[in-house]
Parts: C-alpha cells; structure tokens; sequence
C-alpha cells in the first residue's frame, strides 16, 4: 500500500503559531513532533512506499521532518508550484504509482490518538479497496459540529454527503446515529481512482495527465507551473466521491482531531488540574481553563478563565474560547498591516538550516544563523550591505571572492559589498554564527545567487 | 521653595513593566515621559531649587531624565545606599535645606492631570508653612477606595488620620464628605519638620542627622550604607505627622492618581470606543474595556472583555481587571524562578547610555550597545570572555591595551580575553554598536573596571 500524504494547508488557522510558509503540519505541537512527523510515523508500518505532495516551497522542510525519523520506507515527493485541491493533487499521486497499487490517503496535518483502532479502520477500508471500491473515513462525531461535512450511511454503503450542517441539523444528525464527519482520508487503487475521476470531472484527469507528463523529474517530481494553473481547483469530494457510484465508507472512532482552531487544540492538549494546558513557561494565579502556548517568554496569568492566549516572537494572541474560528479574520487584517507577518515567523526555515532576526534598526540588521552539518548556503553577493560573521558555535568553511578559508569558534570576517561569498558547514556538528549586515537595503530579496545547492537561482 | 523628590518604590506593582531596578517613576508612561519627569516639570515654575532623594542605583538614570527636560533651576541629588522609608528620606533633604526654606514634598511616581488646581494647592500649602504649619494635601476621594489612608478634617483643621478602611467604612467616609485620601504630598519649613521630628521620633533625628554628617559629598550627597542602615524604617505619618499638634491639610482635588496598580493606569490612559486603551501594535476584534501595553511585538485579542494585558520583551502579565493587586504576589513567584527577571528588564539603563540583550545561548551571548554623545564606558577588562564589536551608526572611539583608534559605521574590531579596553563616544551623535560576547562564563559580573567616569570602580 502506498500512503500519500497531502501537505496543502494555508497556515492561517492557528496563526500566529502557524504562518503561510509555516504551515501548521510542520509545527511541533505534540512531544517535539510536528502533525506531518506523526502522520508518517502513524502510517508507517502500513505503508510500502510514501509519496508526499507538498508545496514546492516546503519541501526542505517536509523532506528534514521526514528524515529526522530516520524511518526506512522509500518515499517521493511531489511539489506543486500552486495549490489546486485536493483532486488535482490526488490525481498526480495517482498516475505516479502502479495503476494496481492501493492508495491510503491522508491529511498531512491532523491528530489521531488511537493508533490501534487506526490501524483496523485501515485494514478493512484496504480490503474494500482491493474490492475496487473508493474508501472514504467517516469519523464517529463527537458532537453536534457545525463545522465539518456529514456522511450518512448505512454499514459501509453511503446514503448521502451532507454539506457543513446548522446546529439543529448536526444535533438531529447526532441523534440518528449514523452520520459520521469527513475526514478528509480516503482509500482506493490508483486505477478506480483516475477512472472514476476521468468520468465525473474529465478536464481535471486530463490537465493533470498532461501536468504529470511535462514535469521536471530529479530527486522530486515537479510540476510545471503553467501546467499546474491550467488545472480546475477542486475537492476530490466534489470532483469524485459524491457523485461516484462505487464509494464505501469505513466507520471510525479513532481519536481524531483536525486541529482546525485554537479550541479544539485545547480539547486535545494535556492539562493541569485547574484545566490550564501544561508548559513549563507559565504562572497562574487563580486561573481555569485556559489554552496557553508560550515561546520563550515568561506567561503570567492572573483570575483568568477560558481563554486562549498563544504567544510567539512577534506576535500575541488572546482570544475568548469558542471565537478562534475568527484567527481567518485576523490574519486578515494583519496582512493589511504587516503582510510578512502572516507569512513568517521571526525564525526562518531555509534548506541549509534556519536563521532567527535578532535585531533590526535603520541601517543594520542582526541575525543568529544555523547551518547544519554538511550543509552550505548559496555562493552569492548583495548590492546593497556589507556583513560581519562571527563563529559563535562550530566551524564555518568561508569563501570570498577568490579566497576559502575556515573560521573557528570566536573568530570574525568581513564580507565587503559586491563580493562573492559563500558560508558552509563541512563538520558533523552545527554551526552557529551572528551576522551582523550593514547597509542602505536590508531585504531578502537582495541575494543574487550563483551558485546553490537547492536550486534557487 | 525646594521641590524634595522622593523617588523611592519597589517597582512591582507595575510588573513587568516596571522592575527593581527601573521602578515606575521612570517608565515612559504618558506622551514618552516618565511619571519623575512629570514630577520636575509640574514643579518648576514653583521651585527654587531641586533635592532628589533617590536610590544610588538609580542615580544616573534620575540624573538622565532630569537633563533630558533642559530645564535650569539647581538640583541637587541625595543618594540612599538603602532605602529606610520616607521619615528618614525627607529628614536628610531637610538637613540639607537651609532651616527657615520651605520643603514641598512630593512622591515621584504619581499623575496629577489638573495643573492649575495644583498650583493653587501649592500657594495655599505655602501659606500655611510660612506660619510653621506642617500641610499635607488631601485628596478629595473619588470612589470608596479602600486602598489608600483617610484624613479627617474640618476646613485645614486635621481631625484624624483614618488607617486604611473597609468598603462599608469607605462609603461613610465618602457620604460625610469630610475625608480626604493621603496623597504623601507635604509641605513645610525644613526647622519645622525637624523640630517635630526631633519630638515625636528624636532616634531617627539623631540617626538621620549623624547619618548627614557622616555622608561624602560630590556631585551628590551620598549618605554610607552602615549609617543609613542604622535609622530605623518609618513613614513621615507614623513618625511625625499623626502625632503632632502643628498639622494642617490643604483639600485638593486636581486629577490625582497614584498609578499603584494596573487598574488605576487603565482610568487614566486615553482609550478607543470600545474602551480599549490606544495603542499602535494592537488590532482588537469584537474585544473590549481592555487594557493592553505592547513593547513592540503585535498584540491580537479576540472577542475579549475587562483584562489587562502588559507585554514586555521577556514577559506578559494577563490579569482580569479588579485582580491586579495580585500582581506583588506574583511577583513574588517570579522571583522564586527568575530572580533576574523581577529586577531588570533586557534592556538594561548605564549611566553612559543602555545595552539590550538580542540573543544568549551557549557560549555566546549578543547585544546592543548605545553610547550616548560625550560618554564612555570603564576601562575594563573581563577573564572569561572575549568581545567582538561592530559599529552600526556613529563613531566609536576605542582602547585596546595601549592603542586608541576610532571605528567609523560598519567597522569592527576584536578584544581578546583578559585584554584592558574601553568604548567611547566623542561625537555628538549616538553610538550605536553589536556586541557578540565569546566566553565559559558571560555575566555582569566578570567586569573588573580599572578607571570609571561613575565611580563604579
């Protein structure tokens, strides 16, 4: 069985934990383990192969996680250059596997607490599918949601799919006992899959056919752009499960989560006896039932109740439990306001490592930055600034211009405007070094590069 | 008239904006002025001169802040080793006052919003200590406080001095319309308070006045620890004012708040139409009545109601309203598991200027130096760390061992462990520069300083 993870996911939700180029999946909420980690490690004794489709923008990060585990099944990655839905994205994994082979498809980016019963659901929703069946997971809902679809069925045959309800119509649903939220999973052949999709919505098999074709195949497969746009966004629940004739539903009651707002990342996190989510960065006096989720700094809270108060570098927010559906809303306005907040975090994942802003006045900006073991960044130069490195932790392996030498640990050098220079780590352990950029234009985007490793120029 | 200052306080009320080391009275509160700065201002156009008794801790910062007005009347400051409460405080400025001159005493940490009315306040106080009254000024009560001490009076007569009541008691009090809070505002002729002093609580005159004696004089008065330890701890009400015959009460009603909690800050800041305080980095959805102070992270709220919230660089208090004299007790707590945290804030105020902490990790630890114009750090040297320095804006002048050479805008330099040197700025601008300590051991206290400007040698 090949297990195809889906890593879409626009970061909004549980901003400002989770940011645009951050996403939630790659947050580690649970044990030091981010969503993506537990999905594979959840999947992988089930699974033969992996075939990850992920934002092209995310795939170091998702392709670190992964290897972090040090898990052994092979995997591939798909990076879509624009998000299309889940059919699209679905129909890529598809046609990338053998047309017999039995496809598991999940979420990137949710919570499963019961792995045993996990695994059962998945046992008999792949003999279904060896059966020729499209599988789809209805999750046992826990109450009257207003938020999720609905699945009405009757054993393993679906009667209807039912759009998010009213609360009258959820508690009704409750009541009735055999309507189960979607879940997002499903389980089929690739085959029965794209044959069905090739009936019910033509001009996305087609598209995404002729996408597949043309895509760019080295360590990852990529599709192009152009060809990537051309295809029609759409659900695979719109686009093939509910109009598909050959549909089962697997009952499930296997501890899921979405973790689709701060309130149900509240119900699903381990708390004090005062109901106060647990982290060792906090002082309450007097306060109940809050969700509390600190960076570094010191959270005190005093006579507080039911509220969610999440802090990182940047950003804060408090927010009364039961409104964090409006997170949307304010992510919103903070794009209005600060557009590169929505989007990054004050630490910044890069391919060779990460780097955390430390400081920034007119003129000048500090950095802390990690590049790993055996890793190096782009041989580039800047128009506008000039940089001091200073090795505060490990060996950097230096060019300048025509020049390559090693720093040590407390040891400095100056990178002129204009010149060619490059950073690398060719020890085992990490290096850590301050830089310091002085100049008229600080931005990004003043990197010209010439050479790189991950193929950004 | 001498305006005495007494800039005593703890600094925890007001946690984490306020800290041991940086009480309230010198936070920028209001229109980027500190609660001291106010104090001098409200009172120069009535003051011949200036005595600040004030923690010599706190010196330079008070001394700072003072210069920063440009205002010209003479100043003279009392430096207290330790601080024994206000009967010895104003009995040194008044053994430092010419017998027969008339002391305005005044805290340095309260607001008073109607300038005129105090004014007149003062003409009237002065008035009455001309004929060797001792005045304090009484507050007309707003609401039943039941925080604050009463004075019972008929016109300038003072019936009684009330301890803190309860609500009931507090009511009567306001019913009668007779009762004025305690402001800890006084005037008087220095001879006057003395004498009394002498009759009603003669140790803490002999002791204050050996005390005096005994200081040594420079620039300030400096008063030495064991004899300024040896004057017993009083408060001018207990010691003097509750017990003599010569007292007389000026009632006051001129906008007067004490600032001694967060509830009270929250009814003197302007405030939007929902009620939440103005700030620049807030976006406020659905939330109201709330007191927010941002540093200079993004603070969001959601849909929430009658809370404080005070954001600092290393902590965040979130109180609900009413509940925020809890804040001393925690406080209390913070200083059982971060000591440093209830004394300094990361950036931390030097007589030459601030240093902020941007980053402290294992072996290293980064931060921002400002020098102001005119001003230089010790000649110093450190046994576990070195230093590398980069200059972002100004100029500054450096010593290593025995080269003195000047770094301009995006020059750095490197000082080796163990090696003598000192920072200067000579030019009329500020010097602003990164540090980037190297060392097994980065605290303050591996400083051995072998010339100081301050005196701190």
């Amino acid at each position: 069985m090949k297990v195809v993870i889906l890593c879409g996911g626009s970061g909004t939700r549980l901003w400002p934990i989770s940011r645009t180029l951050f996403p939630k999946q790659f947050v580690k909420l649970f044990e030091n383990e981010s969503l993506f980690q537990k999905t594979v490690k959840r999947n992988d004794s089930a699974a033969e192969s992996f075939t990850v489709v992920i934002n092209q923008e995310q795939y170091f990060m998702g392709l670190d996680q992964i290897e972090d585990l040090a898990l052994v099944k092979p995997r591939n990655f798909i990076l879509e250059p624009a998000g299309r839905n889940t059919a699209p994205a679905i129909a890529l994994a598809a046609f990338a596997a053998n047309p017999e082979e039995i496809l598991l498809v999940v979420p990137s980016d949710h919570l499963i607490e019961d792995q045993k019963s996990y695994e059962a659901a998945i046992l008999r929703a792949r003999e279904l599918a060896m059966n020729d069946r499209l599988v789809t997971f209805g999750i046992r809902p826990g109450h009257a949601e207003t938020g999720y679809g609905y699945i009405e069925a009757a054993g393993s045959k679906v009667l209807s799919f039912k759009e998010k309800p009213d609360l009258e119509t959820a508690k009704a649903y409750i009541q009735a006992g055999n309507y189960y939220w979607n879940s997002g999973m499903f389980c089929f052949r690739a085959r029965v899959f794209l044959d069905e999709l090739k009936t019910y919505a033509p001009d996305i098999f087609e598209q995404a056919s002729r996408t597949f074709e043309h895509s760019r195949r080295d360590q990852a497969i990529r599709p192009q752009l152009d060809d990537m746009k051309a295809i029609r966004a759409e659900s695979i629940d719109y686009a093939v499960m509910e109009k598909s004739q050959k549909v089962s539903v697997v009952p499930a009651d296997i501890g899921w989560s979405d973790l689709g707002s701060f309130d149900s990342l509240y119900d699903t996190l381990p708390k004090d006896q005062d109901g106060n989510t647990l982290s060792g960065n906090t002082i309450h006096l007097g306060s109940r039932n809050n969700l509390v989720i600190s960076d570094d700094r010191l959270i005190s809270t005093i006579d507080i109740e039911d509220l969610m108060i999440v802090d990182t570098k940047d950003a804060i927010v408090i927010a009364k439990k039961g409104s964090t559906q409006k997170v949307k809303e304010l992510v919103g306005e903070v794009k209005k306001r600060k557009p590169e907040m929505a989007n990054v975090h004050m630490t910044a994942h890069r391919p060779w490592g990460t780097y955390t802003i430390l400081d920034e006045g007119r003129g000048h900006k500090v950095k802390q930055i990690t590049v790993r073991p055996n890793a190096k960044l782009s041989l580039q130069y800047h128009h506008h600034r000039s940089e001091h490195w200073i090795v505060v932790s490990g060996t950097a392996t230096v060019t300048i211009d025509d020049r390559t030498f090693d720093l040590q640990k407390n040891e400095s050098t100056f990178i002129p405007m204009e010149a060619k220079h490059r950073l690398a780590n060719n020890q085992a352990e990490d290096l850590v070094l301050i830089e310091a950029q002085v100049g008229s234009y600080l931005g990004e985007d003043d990197i010209i590069r010439l050479q790189d490793d991950y193929k950004r120029n």
